[in-house]
């Protein structure tokens, strides 16, 4: 058993804190997901779920990871053979890559250096050379977690149309929802990924897709194999506020409050929260000498920052020295960056004083593990956040 | 909004009522799904599980509903084309086949008049008709939610080793364990499937696969497509304590104390104090001079009730008019007995006075409905509930 | 420890089975008691504690038992020497009393037999012989919590108005507010003392003065000596919504809560809810062929029932029986009826089915400790709880 | 409403920041105070309550405030007329002082300059003087929360020695218990006073009396009238492990819980903890360019640090400030040191990261309100904590 003297810093980039509000409602009674009172929850959580993806269209939520997700977008829409490109932005490109696989997609995966966004470019070039339209759907993950870059959804859009293709654009926004802004309609996203566990600031086991009418219209013509993940029984079941299997209602409780709260703060609120947290923490990683994961200053994250090690350093011994003394949880490198980068999620319910702590904790836990680095990035920051009038404390009546 | 002025009461044969403490358990801050404290979490469920399941096999837990598990049981050890065996007991027995057709397997679903366990006589007569083994699984359900008929799985592992048949034994136990004794291992199931929200006393959310030696080999040699419900992926994780996805942790915390709970009880006294609730029950059917659904005397689920409406009266309309008037739950019918049944269920976190309190709105319910019956169906179950010695509430130091 | 295998009937009469939404109200951090969140709390409570109290008046709220408040009338108004008339309800009277007693007053004890509320006439009769106008104050017990029987408190107003006399009027509704008609402006109180753990649903720790401002001018002209209690401090402060010492802000956090549920639900709904359970439970005691510990008709409270052991019959090893076979509390006998009476309660957060089972447990009990009575008491209470029209269950939009 | 977008810093001196475990033990269904599960608890909250108190004999429990502990003390030992030493330490010990002129004590307040320990040698003096012992109690202030300064109550009960007098010492340590050694018997402390909002984690609404043999004799000795305050009745009902009027049982469950994760920390780690958060930030302080309120370097309070305001600067404008910027609480200067002092708590579930968001939100709010100070106080905070071999975070099995 872990003694803990006050309250852990769960600084990674997901699951992130989840607000007393939002866990309290989800303590209550468990009902009966085909009565009366459940349909009102159900209708409710919908609706707000639509909002902050921004889109008129149908939200599934699955009781699931948001790895679910994915594959439930993949099932959905694609058959065996399909053909898909994907951008490797990183780990969770790479996983999501997998499951493709899995599903014997024929996938074109651009590769990557994990320090950018996807490379738009290089994917507009792929769509316009295929004239035959042999490419069925293009995806691409929003916000990258395991390097804390940026892909924009609606460049994406725009070289599809540049290159006048077909294919579905499906964007994992897992850890860019509710943290930063998203138009699934807007940017013409046909499905959006999500999960509980990041912006939404619900612990995990929900998971999303917002689909477009277009994505719709090729799960109706898609023959491959599916049923737990199936869009089309669940917005059957969805018109009466019900599910077509036990949905997952107290964590729908739960969500309930947490798009609540999000709205009473305001969503652009949110997302400025973010952005301001998220330069404070570059700031801060500018002046203890270290650099950013992503290297291109366009696509930085408003919801995590991967900080590089400095040579001869490992990120996870630095991690463990932080657990330890200051009962702080950092995001480990993943996979090809294992040990070289370490993550600092500023996701969530989260505010100043709770980012000075975490950069405090990841100072002094430099300074313990013997990393090099310059003393004083917790100044830098505090020199971000006192610029207040970017973003004040939203009041609501 | 619904104004409670005192504790619903949902007596649905699941979601079932959580007790304080497992709410209470989900009611903490979400934690590191890859650091210690949650490995200390995840060793702990999994051996908790084991106990449950009676098994020393790996117990695989999904964030998913019950239906979840029933679809990883499948992808794991069939492919499309597979032939398996099915025993229409009722309306979840439909829905475990409906998935089976979607994944195209070749079902043989032997039918039954919903009142009856599985016919066990004639699967094992199709077994031994198969002489070449085309048969790769027979699949049942142990505890028919729908109906309240039992089927005992060890009489269908008897049936199997009869016919000296290889087939998989795949058992559905969702709203079984935890209420009734299940032996995975002693049984010989190969795949026990369950879910959170019945005799675990859990929120929905959580799926379950206990699997066999054999069902693992079945798994392994198994071409068919999978990615989410990957029995190796979740078994390798496991070893660390941990998952290949991000678990559904605060739904964790909350098992980890049901289970704790369920071994305070003792698991023997939680089986006695269903069966006794369950005759309790059926004494009050009687005494109203109603039948149960369930036809045979030695199939009655210590779990639920499902009660016949007598002839020209509506379940549905009986069952709003005790939703409306006093505030319970009760399960509809389901499918082909839409109307004509309805459920009570008696199963979780439940005591003497909860069941009378449940009875006795049943007992108003039939007056207000002017459903024709005899009053002193609660008498009736007092007489069974008084005779004490049975089953004395169990302390532990 | 003990084991719950389900939901403990908490039956006494009070403290009461306390609502979610109040218990989760209570489980948010705590704030500062100076800041102003706080103040909003402080503003919303005092309102809302007016309206239940129906006065324009203060209504001081204490961190402490009912017990407190009682004193903190007595000592707010009162001297040592002072003359007060009292009338022996039953054991909250003498306890009432007993405090009288401590701080040198000069207590008149109209004696009672404890099964009808106060002697008003013979009150009144010392009133009127008191031309002197000696007698400082009338104190009664609303709602006597020992005995089940009322004393109208207007009916009290009427008796010192026709005898002219100036005393004031004390009135002890600890265990009335908030499940019975209470009106502290109309009916001429001048310090109603109440507590939480009662109609209000909340667990104890909580104690209340409200105050007419005869009682004020009472107050101001008293030399007695007082801190903790001194309303006149309290109130200065509470005019900035806030208390001259640390309050039990999560308690007042609970108390927001309950006060909002009994306005949602309509406090006559409240009352008309409480009457009924009343009714259902005395139609269960006659059909046991039991009495009623209180013996006049008109006096039954709404909120818990004092049943009469038969002669030769424990009333606490009958209590203990149903304890350790249903996990049922139900309420003592009390001083001079300890072991002849058990009481019932049916107060605060309370259904028609939590009812029954509580009623339920009390006629297994009776059979279980061989108390000679009749079945049937349950069948008689379902008659009277089926007449639903007297009392749907409120909803609000 | 106010919109919190992460968790409010609630930096006061008490009420403290109660953890989660804490919140969730009270939110549990309340029970019968007078039943055998509650006694359970109520020996356990008792015989905890002495190993903080660091006592063999009785510690009494009121539902009150703090401030109802302090009357509570004095209305047990004292009766009007007698004399008593008090000294004048700040705002706590002139309101201590405010009751005991209530209860027409006549007290001898030695003068203060609000910025060190109570004057030993001037109390001695005194008790020197006293020949004839007029002098029934001496009553100091263990951590004047209004001030941050210390008088140890050891080298009173030295000086009561030395001087050969028998007056009581009575000690309030409502700040102090659970953040600092305390020692009640091994000291001869007659009455310890404490509350539940400070050390002990909890919300507010419980006080507490420890007391010696020779405090109970003084108040069986004593006239004075009394009754909630009474030890004596306590007393005998805690023998059954229960009270005479109904305890606030949610608190106590809180309380069971926080005496427990005390003990699992271990008191001397927790007492550790405090003095080096206490060191850090005044290193902090001093690094800013400001001074503490506390003069007396060997009397700093290891749970709080008042800081004093530079000249010309308000500090509760900068209190504001901090509030709506960070929101974050901080105490505010109390009577004569208003708007010249505010107070920094870093008592009870705390540890070092919150700390560093804590001084951060100082350090900010500095520079908001242009309150001169040099920057780099949180540098000067990290040097301390960094020092890890002080105070490694406790793990227990």
């Amino acid at each position: 058993m872990t003694v803990h003297t006050g309250r852990h810093f769960l600084q990674i980039p997901g699951p992130t804190n989840v607000p007393d509000r939002v866990l309290r409602a989800m303590d209550m009674p468990t009902l009966d997901h085909r009565g009366p009172e459940f349909a009102e929850l159900g209708f409710a959580v919908m609706a707000a779920s639509q909002r902050i993806f921004r889109t008129k269209q149908p939200v599934i939520i699955y009781p699931s990871s948001g790895t679910g997700a994915w594959e439930a977008a993949i099932v959905n829409t694609l058959a065996p053979g399909d053909k898909v490109l994907m951008a490797e932005t990183g780990q969770f490109a790479v996983l999501w890559k997998g499951i493709a696989d899995k599903f014997k997609l024929d996938v074109d995966f651009i590769s990557g250096d994990w320090r950018h966004g996807a490379d738009i470019a290089a994917i507009e070039q792929r769509l316009v050379e295929d004239k035959a339209h042999k490419i069925k759907a293009v995806c691409v993950v929003h916000n990258e977690t395991s390097t804390g870059c940026l892909t924009p959804p609606l460049e994406m859009r725009k070289a599809l149309d540049r290159a006048g293709h077909p294919a579905l654009l499906m964007v994992d926004t897992i850890s860019g929802l509710g943290s930063m802004e998203y138009e699934h309609d807007a940017w013409g996203v046909d499905v959006s990924v999500a999960g509980s566990q990041k912006g939404l600031m619900l612990p995990p086991g929900l998971g999303f897709n917002a689909v477009s009418e277009k994505a719709l219209a090729a799960a109706k013509a898609n023959p491959g194999m599916r049923s737990y993940w199936d869009w089309q029984e669940v917005i059957t079941f969805n018109k009466l506020g019900t599910f077509p299997y036990t949905p997952a209602c107290n964590l729908l409780m739960g969500l309930h409050e947490a798009l609540k709260m999000l709205e009473e703060e305001g969503h652009e609120n949110v997302f400025a929260r973010h952005r301001r947290h998220s330069l404070a923490t570059r700031a801060a990683v500018k002046a203890w000498g270290l650099d950013t994961q992503c290297a291109d200053p366009q696509a930085h994250s408003p919801a995590l920052t991967g900080v590089v090690m400095p040579e001869g350093h490992d990120a996870d011994a630095f991690r463990k020295t932080v657990l330890e003394n200051f009962d702080m949880s950092l995001g480990t490198g993943l996979n090809k960056i294992k040990g070289k980068v370490f993550r600092i999620g500023h996701i969530g319910h989260f505010n100043d004083l709770m980012l000075m702590g975490t950069l405090s904790g990841v100072e002094m836990g430099l300074a313990l593990a013997n990393v090099p680095h310059r003393a004083g990035g917790v100044l830098a920051a505090m020199d971000v956040l006192k610029a207040r009038e970017a973003a004040p404390i939203p009041k609501v009546a």
